[in-house]
């Protein structure tokens, strides 16, 4: 089936009307561009998307690598696929002029990017992991290592990881085991184990740079004594060129439900005396500085769920407008012919949650990709920190809701399919298993509420929790003039005043968790993922809420038919949302103030 | 890892403690068997399981059957497999003595089959549709037929399909185009194309036994010209020896999400002319008589939901024991040991819903099976009768719920896991993918909710539900005069107070809307999914509240440690099905109840 990957009309909705990307123009790092520019750069990326990922797609998700205990291998597509790639200049798209990139702001590079997403999945991590592992340094690493590495992995010749997890630290980085030795020449010698490191071994580019976190010899115990090496598979020689292999070696390769097109690889750090490692920063400070990456692959993560959502929405939305069965409960005539199956409101019901979900979560991953540009970019040092404070509070949220309700979106498409959804002729139960991972890596669903819960929420006496509050009810007032929208204001008010008050509740809950006869810090904080489904929900409303009071306002005044679908449409969404989805919240609200210890009370011999 | 497929005590729990399965030995049926055979049937299926499927598992799963053109290629090892199983005798369980079957209760042979299934998961397809297609041969088939066909199903030498998907015609039945000529011999010529045919060929035995459904021609259009056809992959001699080749030909397999075990395929009849086919009881009865096979099939759906379930289940929660990372929020020193994860909240909640879905769907599909026996071999008419009408009523649920929150179990155990989780070096993932077929075949979980609101439901005059009702309510009086169950009679009583109230006012909407002004059917059935999920809810509360009745009478009494750990896990997992499932049926009843119409409101072209 030829089917679009995204409808076109939601990008503009996106930059030209739900956000002011108009706004940037005047910033003087995005002085060279306009409108045009950034519809090329979409333009570039859906073409690279249909010309050279497409076709590989089931291929990649078919074959995945093989490892024969010496090398990798990897279907022979996927390189030119991934040199064309880089070819285009996408994968610096939002890097300085100095590096060979675009200066292109993150919401344009990133909706560009959710056509590679959607095309080839996992294929594209290779080339992500990169760009973000450059970011890193480019921020943290001295000047001698961004000469080195920094140019390389922006040119493409070079591809990155992110090198943090171990067979006995996944969650908990405090951990971690591998060992840094200072060698005299300033360089340390890393020994240890690494797992699940996406794209840890391939022969799709000159080199590998390995960001590990490791702890030198000496250093505190816990997360206070983790420092941060840049440890090339081959080291690099003074003019560029590459030395000799360094001592990391693939263990073996992990098979993956989904995402198959990328290497999953277990690493040994060390084993003939010790990989050549170069400290980014200083000793000791490594995971504030994975974090800088951490963060944006936290972003990269929900926009992956977001994308595949989409996917999944418009293939079995498609699906749905051609397949004939049966016929309306309504039909009196048992002989008549059968309905296309988007005229059953049980396959509308599906489809209208996927869209809620998957254009809420990209409306989600695009707020975050504008807070991340606004955090450097925005005018005065104030808009800065503003957009800083926000970022931090809902990274969780964007990391995590994208990826929960995506896959959820992508289920909803296997189930419009029926028989069709489950066998890989089509790419909807693909793009499941390829989403299914979202919610677990950079932070599992349970990580990311405490997070929010225990750390963003508090942090600086609600700063962030009163910021976005804030800007919920600007939004809020600003759609209460729309009579069709009254119910959606008041409904969403009633849900910030559950939120508010919960959090009041959970917040002074865990002041009080040290005072004796109080519950516990463990029980204030266990049923935390109920918190993010709410907190989620009610920040998708109040986007839901923005992208109605853009329908509603515009509708009245659109000519042609296909706009007034697609802005009724919007509505009708909206609705959706609100009727189906954020009424969840009080359920979730009742088990949170009441501190149900339930779960907390379980014992493991119980079970 | 090496870990229990189930826990043994939770079957001792099922046959002697929720059910009464000592009541059955009274029947004649069931003289021969005590509480010795039955444990003797589930240990060899135990045995079985782990000695033949459990070491193939893996490798199933990694090499599904291909397809030359010409042959079906399958991993060699299966077939001395399933020679192994039929050799125990298991397929036949619940059959008669005189078709070499043990006359075992469907409660115990489910049971068993609940171990088969953990370990060969779609591999035990191969048998337990040979198994239902010889009972409806049995039940519906001439004496000709049972001879010439049962007996060789029975034995394990012959293979059963049930083939009714077409192309053009997978949920929409009525529309089915395979042809069917009657023959001067009286047999009849089949031509057509079948899809999605779980079987439909393997070389795992010496002949198939395809049940297909097919229109003679000039019979009615629409379902009531349907007819069901024996059609052999290879004729049967009168001696009972192999003729030719039938002109059945495989025209590719599909390839599945999960289930790789068994083939899933494409069939093409009479090709070359007509395949022979043997009609089964009359002409233009053939639905029915496939309902036979599916509402049986529709109950193995069930238990496969939930036997999945278990599997995750058990296996995470080994994992969770074993698997140390991180510390509790209330940990003062973080250079303390990591806990097991066992220990964190958030794992206890995702094991404890694990817990809840699958206990609950198996007391479920236990109260099917009991179900079905009893209708056929209770003491009285009035027995039988009530059994009917209760099963039947039931069906859609006992189809649907498990396999809808078996799946979201597995969903959990991945999730417990973390990225091992994701990875093929442990079964979870397998068990979501062999899982999430359960939702689409024998009928969507759309299909089933509008079978259960507009037939089930109102059928005889409210008969099923009234009787159902019946019996919760019973289970509540029963359970009051436990004050540590009080707040769950009250909040199962609430929650049958809603269902009674949504279901009366959905039927008077139904029998309102061909009165002028009134919400059209389409609209009253819009939401019946959500009438699907409260109906399910209630019914598993219930068989929740009857378990922690059991739990509650016999913990005071039970003296070793092992035991109070059983009943503790019992009650602490019905406070989680009622704290944090049955308060979800609030919400789907105020959208039943309003009727609301947003997803029959949405237009194909808006979105």
């Amino acid at each position: 089936m030829n089917t679009k990957m995204l409808n076109e009309r939601e990008i503009e909705f996106l930059l030209y009307e739900l956000f002011d990307t108009d706004a940037l123009f005047t910033r003087s790092r995005y002085q060279d561009h306009d409108r045009t520019t950034f519809k090329e750069v979409i333009q570039t990326a859906k073409n690279v998307a249909e010309k050279h990922f497409l076709p590989l797609r089931h291929t990649l998700d078919n074959q995945q690598p093989t490892f024969d205990g010496e090398k990798v291998h990897i279907i022979p597509e996927l390189k030119p696929a991934l040199d064309a790639l880089n070819e285009s200049g996408l994968p610096s798209a939002t890097a300085d002029y100095e590096f060979n990139g675009m200066q292109l702001p993150p919401i344009v590079a990133n909706l560009a990017g959710v056509y590679l997403t959607i095309a080839g999945g996992t294929a594209l991590g290779y080339s992500m992991l990169t760009t973000a592992n450059a970011n890193l340094l480019q921020a943290h690493g001295s000047d001698e290592l961004i000469e080195k590495w920094v140019k390389p992995l922006r040119d493409g010749r070079f591809a990155g990881t992110m090198a943090m997890t171990e067979p006995d630290a996944g969650s908990g980085l405090a951990d971690l085991t591998t060992s840094a030795v200072k060698a005299d020449d300033g360089s340390y010698r890393i020994t240890g184990n690494k797992i699940y490191i996406s794209g840890g071994d391939h022969n799709l580019s000159e080199n590998i740079v390995h960001l590990v976190l490791a702890r030198v010899k000496g250093a505190p115990k816990g997360v206070k004594g983790i420092s941060l090496f840049v440890v090339p598979k081959y080291l690099v020689n003074n003019d560029g060129s590459l030395g000799d292999r360094n001592d990391v070696a693939l263990a073996g390769l992990f098979h993956k439900m989904g995402g198959r097109a990328q290497t999953s690889t277990a690493l040994s750090f060390g084993e003939k005396g010790g990989a050549i490692g170069y400290l980014v920063g200083e000793e000791n400070h490594g995971l504030a500085y994975m974090f800088h990456m951490m963060n944006e692959a936290r972003i990269m993560v929900g926009t992956s769920g977001a994308a595949l959502a989409m996917g999944g929405y418009q293939y079995s939305l498609e699906y749905a407008k051609n397949r004939p069965q049966g016929r309306l409960p309504s039909c009196k005539d048992p002989l008549s012919p059968p309905v296309n199956i988007i005229e059953h409101a049980d396959v509308k019901r599906m489809l209208l949650a996927q869209k809620a979900y998957a254009e809420g979560a990209l409306a989600l991953v695009m707020l975050g990709s504008q807070l991340s540009d606004d955090e450097k970019t925005a005018q005065t040092k104030e808009q800065r920190a503003y957009a800083h404070t926000l970022l931090d509070l809902l990274t969780p949220v964007i990391k995590t809701w994208p990826s929960e309700y995506g896959t959820k979106a992508n289920d909803f498409a296997i189930q419009v399919l029926g028989g069709a959804g489950y066998v890989n002729e089509h790419p909807i139960e693909m793009f499941y298993r390829d989403n299914r991972l979202n919610p677990i890596h950079e932070g599992t669903t349970g990580i990311q509420s405490l997070d929010l819960l225990a750390r963003k929420v508090p942090m600086g006496s609600m700063q962030g929790y009163q910021a976005l509050m804030a800007e919920i009810n600007d939004t809020i007032k600003d759609a209460t003039s729309h009579e069709a929208l009254n119910d959606y204001c008041q409904r969403l008010r009633s849900a910030v005043a559950t939120l508010n008050h919960t959090t009041d509740k959970l917040l002074t809950a865990m002041g009080n968790s040290r005072t004796e006869g109080a519950e516990s810090i463990d029980q204030v904080l266990a049923n935390s993922v109920h918190y993010l489904s709410m907190f989620g929900h009610v920040v998708v409303a109040w986007l839901w809420l923005k992208q109605a009071k853009i329908a509603a306002t515009t509708l009245p005044n659109a000519n042609h038919e296909s706009e007034q679908h697609f802005y009724q449409g919007k509505l009708q969404a909206a609705q959706y949302f609100y009727r189906y989805e954020l009424t969840q919240i009080q359920q979730w609200a009742s088990l949170l103030n009441e501190l149900d210890d339930t779960c907390h009370q379980m014992q493991a011999n119980w079970f």
